[in-house]
């Protein structure tokens, strides 16, 4: 198939990575200097010269860029009328898959693949990435999903799961949101406090387990929390609830 | 050298293996079935009738069961007057260290080695658990550790660190007893949700790593947060501060 990818993060790198492995022909749009190193990779057979262009003449578009341009990638391909497949990897569903509602995209499907890594940007992508994850699939309005697109997934190794975007979002604040907040509170009250600092040799293997993730891409986290507010709020309010009654009295 | 290990968990078992393997001569106390595992998987050369009589035939004592029965071996060591080289392995320093002080046992050493696994008992034991990890000393009075208790450690391949009972006290609340709580604290707010229930299968290796440590035996964990209670209060205080600060508007 030939595949589009916006984006060439983590995420995005990985799936251009593997589809092409996998014999794909994959074109890719990034900042030049990044798809000049996907290239350079074998990542990517060509690049795109925008992704009107590219949509145009593949098969399935991937949006991998981070959540608002996403939004203003969808934007310009209902604008141009595509009715091609179109899929996303954000974290938060309900925006984009209102989004694509609103536009009348009628190609388009919520993806969320559950994998990710400490590390961001093309350089800590890899083809293994979605090797045994779920892939979080949010259908429109016909509640199907293209054929064509649970194919790609399944050839990363992911295992798709359909879901709608409301519950997803209700469900990835208490197992992702939250879990990054809660990595960076850690840290900062580990780190804020003099004692525990100098003291940081101690920390065993289940504190650095914890406060893995604490240095994730801030800017990217802002625009997911950002929309996702309202079930982070009320995760975050069920953890307080839940520490209360672990606490020692 | 002669050693005689109270308690043959995770850590006490871990450490007769350890220290069994490096040649050294391990005599061990536990119920009478754990001690007949522990023979049979040549983690201790004999079992030990009495703690007394152990500790008057051995170079150094390690006290490994859980926080309180510690303390009562502790005391009956100390009704016997003996002086030789003492230390525990608990996760709380202050109250074992004052009691040692009080008591009078001038061969105390408090120790914590931070090391552990999800697993607990001597079914969970290994010789190298203590490879890599810092192992933390608080010695009393004379703030000096025997040098056969850290020869020991180093053979068991940790890093000694010597430090105050209170910061040792201050800073584990930070570093492991908190993690704890919030480990279960992330469990019990996502299986609570009858969404983020259904949906566990979207958790990736961020929740998963967060709350591997939920399994670990509450009844010992209650004994270790009982007698760390004040810090633990203080950075729970402190981690809600950070949630706030790291939550979405």
């Amino acid at each position: 198939m030939r595949i589009a990818i916006a984006g060439l993060g983590l995420i995005g790198g990985s799936i251009a990575r593997g589809l092409t492995a996998a014999g794909h022909h994959v074109v890719g749009l990034d900042d030049p200097a990044v798809v000049r190193r996907a290239k350079r990779a074998r990542a990517i057979a060509a690049a795109a010269t925008s992704l009107e262009d590219a949509a145009g003449e593949c098969d399935v578009v991937f949006l991998a860029a981070p959540p608002r341009a996403n939004l203003r990638l969808l934007r310009s391909l209902a604008a141009r009328g595509h009715r091609g497949i179109v899929t996303d990897v954000g974290s938060v569903k309900q925006p984009i898959c209102a989004e694509a509602m609103r536009l009348g995209v009628p190609g388009f499907t919520g993806g969320h693949p559950m994998a990710g890594s400490e590390g961001s940007g093309f350089a800590a992508s890899e083809a293994g990435l979605f090797q045994g994850r779920t892939w979080a699939l949010t259908p429109g309005r016909h509640r199907r999903t293209p054929r064509a697109l649970l194919a790609l997934i399944r050839e990363l190794g992911a295992r798709p799961m359909v879901t709608t975007p409301a519950a997803h979002d209700r469900a990835v604040a208490f197992l992702s949101h939250v879990p990054q907040i809660v990595a960076w509170a850690l840290a900062d009250a580990a780190l804020g406090d003099p004692v525990a600092r100098r003291l940081l040799p101690l920390a065993g293997p289940a504190y650095r387990d914890m406060t893995r993730i604490a240095g994730s891409p801030p800017a990217l986290w802002a625009q997911i929390l950002g929309q996702n507010a309202a079930e982070v709020r009320h995760a975050l309010a069920a953890l307080r609830r839940a520490l209360s009654r672990r606490s020692p009295r």
